[in-house]
Parts: structure tokens; C-alpha cells; sequence
């Protein structure tokens, strides 16, 4: 089957091994995959992976347990052992010994087939498009904003950043009922706030006033300061940009102010679905350019250029 | 009156205008001060500090209000403003327009007299002799972590840093009901909590196995990334250090493993005066040295020294 192979050295779209289903593990057929900008940093050698890229899809069982077969699904990323103490919480992916689609040890979802445990496949509502259903992992990314920190009704919040985690944190924050400001650099991004009624400001226009929340979803190393400068004494920082290089940093701020950093990754898809199926939060509106999975390497530089959302990869016709 | 003065360059002992009371300022003549990491961060240019240092006292009161007269007192460090949203919450220590004695804007103790704004201000209960007293401050900073972080009675707990409030920190999560092990390069600084049934490794010996609770008080910008590593996925790290330099951090494990970081500094003064009444809690075998305040440059030369817990001024005979 083809798919985008990433070699430690060079990304391109080959022939690999058609993935095996099991009694546990489901064959999907992709019908629809994202990029996302922690894929950017895999072929910069974040987590130092070798295999197939992807871990945002959509796409119908073609292979595996009878009850999933046709089954439209999306799929959970972390692949946790099931045994540890960690799984047993019910926090694979948190397991010490897990793999993660696409990212850690197993095979991602840029192909025609991708390899998926029984346990992390989710049904997708008939009412949720796949143009919809493509974001639901990171919108649960965003979602798990509301499971690490008690957003009270009315905390004022500032998310800095306005890429695609941003403007899913955004509308998660708001639709939570906080008093929600986006920070950010592109006011074409910034509008698909607006439309939702969240206020917006351009970074040069703004006064830097700080709130209580602050969600950082900058996407680089240097957010963090300017995020940590945006948040009130003994206010709480979500931390979501997860980047390759170290900065330095002072953390006395930190200390100082009694900040509190909320480190944040991966949700629970659940809430995501649920949200989409009600279409309380807009995802269309992100993506920005749609290519084959033959042209999956340029795909990849249009992801990474200024100013682009989401880049979605179709099957080849 | 003779005074510890930092004018950005050097520290010396010298003859200094006498602070002046107030209906609201009483004037304590220091029985006893200690010298602190923070004040050794300060000569190295933290904070960009000039003036009289030292924010760790016990003295009685020599001129202000008739009520506060011959007291023995211990005084809180921040002095806000009390106008403000922060101070009416009760945050005074948080007030952006604050003062604070021997670090911002206001001079401090190592002094013969001491300027304190009567708020500030708490009665040393009889049974707490001047050698406990003074230890008042940095015990209250070891409180504060219970009053940012739930510590769940029977909670795994490592301190990183046998320094003065790693000693102190771990006493208090002792004291709390954490299962606490404290991990240092000195055993026989890590000798006085084994006397309290406290767990102790020396880190050359230690397995790394991390905890739901870390309380980072190495004193070092490099502490961060050992204590963050000790720290289990969705754990909470507790960052005591505040040191002038920046250093090169990697955050993206803090992402990765959702790990929570709580910038914890000043406390309550009640707490720590409750505990040293009860004599819950070993003060007194962190006194490493005594000086006159007239040798006071030798004393913090002495307290930067390895191995040397807390330095004691007393005043000149």
C-alpha cells in the first residue's frame, strides 16, 4: 500500500507493507487525514521517529472483528499495554510503555490502511461529516483543557496563539463560558472567532493586560515566556506547544508570581465527537488546502508554510 | 544606627540613617536575623536590589503604636498596598505595587532596626525562643506548598535539595501525611530528618524512581530538569528556586507527560508560628553559624560556603 514514510532523513510516499488486523486490532481504510504541526516536527526529529507520519483520521474498517466492520471511525492515539497501573486508571496514554500512531512506534494514518486497537476506535456519528470528524483528536486535545483545570464560568482567559489549537482552545474555552480574548498574528484567522463571538486581538495591538487563564498554543519555544508574562499572579498556564529544541528560560517569574503550568497533550475523544455532532464548534473553517496522498511530501511543505491551517490528505483517486 | 547595606556593587557594614515609626510602621529592634539563598541571589544582582538586606527577623518593638510596645514580633515580608483587587483578597504578597523588605524597595533586617508595617506584624508566642523564632519566614514558604497543593495524606513525595527549605519543606509533608523522601548531596544535613523518620538518599544512591509530588528546592537553575524528571505523568512539581541566571530547558516532557508546575514562594506566617509552638518542627539543628552584625560581610560569605545551613546575625555586643 502507499503511504508517507519518514526515515530519520527524508519524508516520501512509497510502497509499504499492508498493516495486519488481529482479534484486537482493526484495519481502517483512511478516507480522510490531517496534518498537524507536531508532524512538522517529527521530520525535524522530535521523539526521533522512523515510519509512517499521521495520527489525525477518519476513515471506515475494512478489516478486523465482525461488529467493527463498515464501521465509519476515528481513533484514539496513544496505544497503551493494558497491564500497567497507568492503563488501569484508564490512562493510556499516559502508559509508560505505550505507543502512539504515528509518533511513537507505530505506524501512522498518511497511508491507505492504518493499524488500530479495537479498544481506540469511536463510531462517528451519521450527522458529523469526515471534513468534521478529521479534527476530532485535536479538538480532544482542546477539550483536555476542561479535564486539568476547573474553568469557572466567567474567568477571563487569553489563548496566544492562533493556529489550529488555538482556535480550538478558543472556541472550547468559550463554549465552556469563559471570557475568552485569542491573541494571535493573522486577523484572517482571528475572524473565525469573531464570527463565534469571541473577542480578538492582533499581538502588536495588544496591551498584554494579563488574566487568570492563559492557554499558550504558540507552537514555539519562545511562546512560553510571552505566555507566562500574559498570566496573573497565581493564575494557571496551560502549556500545549510541545517543540523540539530546548530555549532558555527564567523560571523565577514562575516562582515569584506562583504561577501554576499546566502541562497539556492528548484528550479524550468522547467530548470531541459529542461536540461535532452538535456543531458547537467550527472546524470546517480551518482547513486551507486539500491534496492526494501521492503529493503527500508537498503537502507537507504547504502545512508548514506562514499563514496555512489545516492540510488534509485525501485518499488517490 | 549600623546596617548591612548592597549598593549594586559591594556589601558592607556601615553607619545608616535610622528608620523612622508612624501610626502604621513600628520600629523592631532586631534580636536575631538570618541569612537566606535569596539574599546571596541578591548580591549576584537578583532583583536589581540596593539597600539594607535581610527579611528573616525576630525583634521587639522599640517605637510605634502603644499596643505593639516591648512585643517580641516576627514580621511578614511583603508590604502591599492594600488599594488594590490583589491586596483586598487578601494577596498582599502578590501586589503589584508591593514592597518587600530587603529584596524591593524596602530596606530589611540585617540591621540594628527595622522598619514593619504594623499588618505585618505577629507576636512570638512565649514558648518559641529567638534560635526558632527567626526561622519564621522560611518555614512559612514550606507551608505555602500545602496551601497551593492538596497533599493527600499517604502521598508519595520526593524533595530534591537538602538546603535549608528542602530540610524544612520536607518536614511539613512529612508532618502533613506524605510518604516523603528527600534526596540531597549531604548526609549529614539529611541526617536531621532521618532523626524525624523522614526517608533519605543520597543522590548519587538514588534509583530516580519518580512521585505523584516533587518539591524542587535546589537552589539551581539546572534543579528544574532533575525534578521535573522525578515527577510521574499528571504528578505536580512544586518549583521553590528563584535564582537570577536563565538556563536552557527543554519543556516539551512537561507537555508530553501533563505534569503540572506550581511556582511556589512567600506564606502565612500563622501556620509556621503554630508549628514552632508545637516544636513539630527541627529548626534549630539547621544553625550552622552565628556572627555579629558588625561582621555581617563574613557571615555571607560563610553562608554561601558548601555544606552551611543557616547563618545566624546577632547584634554587636
Amino acid at each position: 500500500m502507499r503511504a508517507l514514510l519518514w526515515d530519520g532523513a527524508q519524508a516520501r510516499v512509497t510502497d509499504c507493507p499492508r498493516p495486519q488486523p488481529g482479534s484486537d486490532i482493526a484495519l481502517v481504510r483512511v478516507a480522510l487525514a490531517g496534518i498537524c504541526n507536531t508532524d512538522l516536527e517529527l521530520v525535524k526529529g522530535y521523539m526521533q521517529f522512523r515510519g509512517v507520519l499521521g495520527h489525525e483520521f477518519v476513515g471506515v474498517v475494512e478489516d478486523g472483528p465482525n461488529e467493527w466492520r463498515a464501521q465509519r471511525v476515528v481513533g484514539e492515539i496513544n496505544f497503551g499495554c493494558n497491564r500497567c497501573d497507568v492503563c488501569r486508571r484508564g490512562l493510556q496514554r499516559h502508559c509508560p510503555s505505550r505507543r502512539v500512531m504515528g509518533i511513537l512506534n507505530a505506524d501512522g494514518a498518511f497511508a491507505e490502511l492504518v493499524a488500530v486497537p479495537i479498544e481506540n476506535l469511536h463510531r462517528v456519528p451519521d450527522g458529523v461529516p469526515d471534513d468534521a470528524a478529521v479534527f476530532v483528536e485535536p479538538l480532544a486535545a482542546a477539550f483536555e483543557i476542561l479535564e486539568q483545570v476547573h474553568v469557572i464560568p466567567g474567568t477571563a482567559c487569553i489563548v496566544v496563539g492562533d493556529g489550529k489549537l488555538g482556535l480550538l482552545a478558543a472556541q472550547v474555552l468559550h463554549q465552556a463560558g469563559a471570557q475568552v480574548l485569542a491573541v494571535g498574528k493573522h486577523d484572517d484567522k482571528l475572524a473565525i472567532l469573531r464570527k463565534r463571538e469571541i473577542e480578538t486581538k492582533i499581538l502588536q495591538n495588544w496591551n498584554g493586560a494579563p488574566a487568570e487563564l492563559v492557554v499558550e498554543a504558540t507552537g514555539s519555544a519562545a511562546g512560553f515566556a510571552a505566555a507566562l508574562a500574559a498570566t496573573k499572579p497565581r493564575g494557571t498556564l496551560v502549556l500545549k506547544s510541545t517543540v523540539a529544541e530546548a530555549t532558555q528560560l527564567n523560571l523565577a517569574p514562575l516562582v515569584i508570581n506562583e504561577i501554576t503550568v499546566v502541562g497539556s497533550r492528548c484528550g479524550n475523544f468522547a467530548q470531541a465527537l459529542r461536540a461535532l455532532d452538535a456543531g458547537s464548534i467550527d472546524v470546517q473553517s480551518l482547513i486551507s488546502a486539500r491534496f492526494a496522498l501521492r503529493d503527500a511530501v508537498d503537502a507537507l511543505q504547504r502545512a508548514a508554510a506562514p499563514g496555512v491551517l489545516k492540510v488534509l490528505l485525501h485518499p488517490d483517486a
